[in-house]
């Protein structure tokens, strides 16, 4: 498919090309139905083997164990930042957050708007968000202890989570959703809007703690109870069905790749090989400290905004597309995804190498 | 197509097949971008425009005036159920539905749970949700009044909306959207999921009057916030983006076919090709009352559960799928929803008139 361009958007992001060829194929007839899986009851054998299947797939890719439930819901990380606080709130208890950026803010402005007993522990506002912080302490009182596990807009993310001993960890890895492995035990929920990692926008993978499902009360919106949709395994009323097969899809191909391990050691080869390129000169001013720089989005500056503007439309002009950065940051980023080949990097960083020599 | 079967399946439902057509064609390239539409951003300037035209055309079609706002939201009818309590509420005044069948119940049973002033004003509970209630008051001090405008488990309709005066009317349209005509000017807000008559399921169309967007208080989910919704033109957070396309691909399949004028009509003629052959002998024995008959689900029995079995299985044999009535009525539903064709339903009668022979 050479019309197709070198996609560094943030989100909605690319999707491996493998996948979508599936999706292609099958779009008027799934599995010999006669009907697209758009068309399909979320009641039928099929689709329920389809979301059991994948839930199980979510588990076992990572290695959750069969305490955790998988759950696909609507309404992105934003829902999320509602129903954490709803489902888990308790009495004298203190909802602690780490802020690391703008998503982190509004997972905090959602707690304070809904009056449910809340402390930011720690910010890296002082600096721009260019970090993550270790100096605070979780709370004994601590209903929940929540952090942004990655942070899209300025590139920086977690490489070691803290101890939060018996409170349940609580992650919005939108932008990081399985780039890597990590250490399951302390987590009581993750979450992340599977439009960046894991397939399209409008469907939000949560994988939870069974035991924390007994904390949702029934006074909250059932769209936003964990409980009633854990009860009926994500069909309490109809999902995003296809949604759901695109994650079934992405989750069968991150198998197809070599599991979770081989996908990291790509996006870390992917990864070092920008840095190198942005750590190779003054010309280009990476963002995040080095200590906490995302495998995810990278974000830099150029000299001046003007050579932004000009790097973005010839990189455009090259089929690398979706490379501005937030306003927040200014100037680039560049998402490189589980789905971002090494190719689409090397590209990037030959374009990078060229524009120097010509602008520096 | 001849390997696509006839699907009367309930929802997520058939959709139009030249829809399904351009999806599959544009599905790794959308307009020349280079890029899948479920791989675009939605702050890039072709998602914006595509959202800004999407709504345009949602009101377009139906009439609706520049008062109304269109909003594409996530959650399905259950989000709104919640919703609608939780922006609508006044000091004082009460949530006055009323109750024909299993969704309407869901939404009073919300607006229950979340503890906001309701009354129940008429119910057709006593003769299993045959009809549709007219002996009911609307009353002065409602906040508004909320009706399901179609019953797909039961398949009644309303035929004639009551005047609900200076009252804003709230309608769940899920499984009646679009299907014809009707008087918009009661209207406050009307909400459906897409999967029956507008695209896939995962994405909700909300109209609502703009003045009503005032009455959002602050500490409620941002997610169910209609007045910040409103505010960002539905891209507050990333919404169902592949959704909103396929939204905006049945919008244009129905001004292809003439627009809702030339929709009703066909629909009149598919349901009265099946009502007929319903009403044609005792073989046939249609749920809902003649007077409140659904242009879009229509249920029936037959002599015996094991016939009712027979029947679905041989339908399925000749290519006839979905017919499995909902366990509340039993026996058989047809939903026609606008992308059945008339070819579609001839097949069905003619399926039961051969079927009646060797069974009746």
């Amino acid at each position: 498919m050479s019309d197709r361009v070198i996609n560094f958007n943030p989100g909605p992001a690319t999707l491996p090309l493998s996948v979508l060829e599936t999706v292609k194929n099958e779009l008027l007839n799934y599995h010999d139905e006669g009907m697209s899986i758009m068309e399909m009851s979320h009641r039928s054998k099929t689709f329920d083997n389809l979301v059991i299947e994948t839930g199980a797939l979510v588990r076992e890719i990572m290695g959750f164990s069969d305490n955790y439930q998988t759950l696909f819901l609507q309404g992105g990380a934003t829902a999320q930042f509602a129903a954490i606080p709803l489902n888990f709130s308790m009495e004298g208890k203190y909802g602690e957050y780490v802020d690391t950026g703008s998503w982190s803010k509004k997972a905090i402005a959602e707690v304070e708007k809904l009056d449910k007993p809340f402390r930011v522990v720690a910010t890296s506002k002082d600096d721009n968000y260019k970090y993550i912080p270790t100096d605070f302490r979780i709370g004994e009182d601590a209903a929940y202890f929540h952090i942004t596990s990655n942070n899209t807009i300025f590139g920086t993310q977690w490489q070691q989570y803290p101890n939060s001993g018996d409170v349940p960890m609580v992650a919005d890895m939108s932008s990081d959703f399985y780039c890597r492995q990590f250490d399951l035990h302390q987590f009581g929920l993750i979450y992340a809007g599977a439009q960046k990692n894991a397939g399209p926008s409008g469907i939000t993978i949560v994988l939870i703690r069974k035991d924390l499902l007994q904390r949702s009360p029934e006074n909250i919106p059932t769209i936003l109870n964990y409980q009633i949709f854990a009860g009926k395994n994500s069909l309490y009323n109809t999902p995003n069905t296809f949604g759901v097969y695109l994650v079934n899809l992405v989750m069968h191909w991150i198998k197809s790749q070599g599991g979770i391990k081989v996908i990291e050691e790509t996006n870390r080869r992917k990864a070092k090989l920008l840095y190198d390129q942005l750590d190779s000169s003054d010309f280009y001013k990476p963002h995040a400290r080095k200590e906490d720089r995302s495998i995810m989005n990278i974000t830099w500056r150029l000299p001046s905004e003007d050579v932004e503007k000009k790097f973005i439309s010839e990189a455009i002009e090259n089929g690398l597309v979706g490379l501005k950065g937030h306003r927040s940051v200014g100037g680039l980023r560049a998402s490189i995804y589980n789905a971002m080949t090494i190719e689409g990097v090397q590209a990037l960083v030959d374009f990078m190498k060229e524009f120097e020599k010509k602008n520096g």
